[in-house]
């Protein structure tokens, strides 16, 4: 294939795309296929000849299509929104184009550079603390994770580095094992799955601080936990914060934490994975209060900032922590100019080696809606959802909805029956012990009237179980 | 912007892209530019009102291409090839349209589906042996992974947890951290750096293996080891052989290797990140002779494959090992099918939760070249190779040049001037006390006219550095 059939089949796969989301609102939200269905309709290996683009984007249709989840459909309220919008995509032809491997400055700078302005900017838009900026020369800076949960086990290691060293320096006798073996980390009970699994994985003991009533960790909750771990014998050396949980989008209270945290020299990250874009609005901004107090900070442009998937945003306040982490350098990796001060060399910032040119998908972004546009976007969503469901408790963009008030059973019956009917997408969590509906806003192109449709489907559904109901009871 | 303007820029991007590979052996391979140079150039936070397209694009020639290290140039020649292909840039065109986040079987069926399928077609194309295979209800599988270096990890942290499972039945006395403070991983002293790196994130002691004159590891060397450790009172529990060493393309001894790790309950893991691709091709296929030891098999078809970074191929003997050293299973993500035993939830195999549509690149690349395509491209990429470069210890698609026998300065003043004069790209390597330049064959289109050029360009180069010396000294 020479550069001209590239031009023709490439312009094809754009309108197939065009295609696809003009008319994402008529294809089914969730699939009806059955595990294993896909594994019978292809070939049990690859084709020895090359096949046509053609018999390929037609089986796209016949055999990948029936099985997509279709997650930017103005239907699915199920998980929490993945961002798709044309300027990301726009980037991702040409980061895809361009192919480059960013893994050191050198590798190509214009990806490791281009990424720290992008950092700069996103986080003057949410008006995070100086010292979390690159800027010219200083000590923070900003990197693009591929994800909230890579960030918090990032993080959580340099915690354990900088900790260990320390103590070791205090205590020359103990061994770095010993150590190890007492360090704890902390977050919520309603913390994401991510935060318990960055302590598996780092080999660490990982507690769950109990949330309030309002599913907030408060300072008082922490401050006991940590006097009767110091008491134990244990070295706390990390918490990670919530901003906006997975399950009801509560929110950890920084201005009591954080300085419990710089006391008792303990980490702190702050995880906004999901409610974080909505920073960059005045009228949110003041939810990250106390965030001057945290170590790092990561949310996900690629949940709601209409940046594509992946794309996770991760800023520290001392860059030194995260390459005293993980830093070998072996000389095929080495360049002339990693030692001026002046260069970052991500690969030291993260878990993989290599990466892709993320940062091209946030500058088109931002250029192309501009902060404004950005904030209406996020305006919309929350509009649209209060527009849409009244009388309900609101959190910015999504709900919890116990519909039967005290029963679990009938929840998941009616969870079941919704996804059942396959009009609307929904999944559900656990709120201590209630079993809770989640009804999160998720597509960009999902409107009123959309969500006054879903309303209005839930409660038939609501009725007709109740209807069953009271017929069986009879 | 609406589907109508979304066509219309996407197919200008299509042609820019189109554009670039067609200009690309013009471009300079490696930039001018100095550390800091990018930021002057764009404002010093992200406008308050949309730009266009056309100015976005626009700044694309000004501002990133000049600092982007053209990694698909034909005069690149720099740390190893990264895939791309027209079709992997289809697929990923496709895959941004569909936008799913497949951490589940539930997110998107299609999307993990297909994955297992096409694991099992490229197992097939380089005759794993079938219980790496998942089939329809195989124990084994595969996986893709973002990099070498997360497969590495998550094996070794499989490993991890199921020596201490296993340590602790036999020995209850014993708690997790006094049997993690034993734990000891091997590699060669040829391995990547993401194996130490592994070793360091997982908290687990891991040491190097000596190679041999040949730059393998051979059974003789680990058995030395390992009995020492034993009888110090450690635990051996991952051994990560290697197949194509990053330095030089060295092969560790499988089939001495294999059978040592079986009976010591020790973990094989193989990383051929960048060698594997050629295992496609039946005269390289003797190379993986032994793979049938291992627990773990990975290598990278986004290096040498023509898919597209990322795609890192891995594969497990017993899926379970995986899914117990990660799996939790919080409500908001758990779905009806998962306890059927037919489905398989990637997010238990991997680091970050979410991932991208990545198998539609596999798919669309091994169907439009088709497995005989696919073997041309790598026998291509060899006979270039050695058409271009004669008398020198071929491997496959690299060669590590001394030119200089014994004298580390005068290779190095050689790369440095090579570098220097910006008509090719390449990157240095030790082995053992000597500096090495290492000269790898990357471009899809690199031809054996372009490594006839950078061949007498490197000869004209050490020339003029010799009589420059001859000057000095007279
Ligand atoms: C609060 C929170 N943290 C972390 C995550 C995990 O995000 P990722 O998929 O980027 O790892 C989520 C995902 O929903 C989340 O809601
Ligand atoms: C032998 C070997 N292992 C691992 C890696 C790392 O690969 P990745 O960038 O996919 O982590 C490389 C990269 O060159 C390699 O050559």
């Amino acid at each position: 294939m020479d550069t001209t059939e590239f031009r023709k089949r490439g312009k094809e796969m754009v309108d197939y795309v065009a295609d696809y989301f003009e008319q994402l609102d008529k294809r089914q939200v969730y699939p009806d296929v059955e595990p294993g269905y896909l594994r019978p309709l292809i070939p049990d290996s690859a084709p020895q000849d090359p096949e046509s683009f053609e018999d390929v984007l037609k089986d796209v249709e016949k055999i990948i299509m029936p099985g997509v989840t279709h997650w930017h459909s103005p239907y699915f309220f199920a998980y929490f929104p993945t961002a798709s919008s044309f300027p990301a995509l726009f980037a991702d032809i040409l980061s895809g184009g361009i192919g480059c491997i960013g893994f050191s400055w050198a590798a190509s700078p214009a990806c490791t550079e281009l990424e720290t302005v992008m950092l700069d900017w996103l986080g003057k838009m949410i008006n995070l603390p100086e010292e979390f900026l690159a800027g010219k020369d200083g000590e923070g800076g900003g990197v693009i994770q591929g994800s909230a949960s890579e960030a918090t086990l990032v993080t959580l290691l340099a915690a354990r580095t900088r900790t260990i060293r320390r103590v070791q320096s205090e205590n020359p006798e103990l061994t770095e094992a010993d150590i190890m073996s007492k360090l704890v980390a902390y977050a919520s009970d309603q913390a994401h799955s991510s935060v318990e699994r960055a302590g598996l994985i780092g080999g660490v003991k990982i507690k769950n601080i109990p949330s309030d009533d309002k599913f907030a960790v408060r300072g008082s909750a922490l401050k006991k936990v940590l006097h009767e771990d110091r008491a134990a014998g244990l070295i706390p050396f990390f918490f990670c914060a919530t901003l906006g949980t997975t399950p009801c989008c509560s929110f950890d209270r920084l201005l009591e934490l954080g300085p419990i945290c710089n006391k008792e020299n303990i980490w702190m990250h702050i995880d906004a994975a999901y409610a974080g874009s909505a920073f960059i609005c005045p009228e949110f901004r003041h939810l990250l209060n106390g965030v001057e107090f945290a170590d790092s900070f990561n949310f996900n442009p690629h949940k709601w900032l209409l940046v594509n998937f992946d794309c996770s945003a991760m800023w520290v306040k001392t860059r030194s922590d995260l390459t005293n982490a993980f830093k070998l350098d072996p000389l095929y990796l080495q360049h002339c100019h990693q030692e001026s001060g002046l260069v970052t060399d991500y690969r030291h910032w993260q878990i993989p080696l290599g990466r892709r040119f993320r940062s091209l998908k946030m500058w088109f972004v931002f250029r192309m809606y501009g902060v404004k546009g950005l904030q209406e976007y996020i305006r919309k969503c929350s509009n649209a959802f209060r527009a849409g469901v009244t009388n309900r408790h609101l959190k910015f963009m999504f709900i919890g909805l116990q519909l039967f008030q005290g029963s679990n059973k009938l929840n998941e019956a009616l969870l079941k029956s919704i996804n059942d009917a396959r009009k609307i997408h929904l999944v559900p969590c656990h709120l201590r012990e209630k079993f809770v509906l989640r009804f999160a806003i998720c597509s960009r192109t999902v409107e009123s009237v959309h969500i006054q449709f879903a309303w209005k489907h839930i409660s038939k559904l609501a009725t007709e179980l109740l209807k069953a109901q009271d017929k069986q009871q009879q």
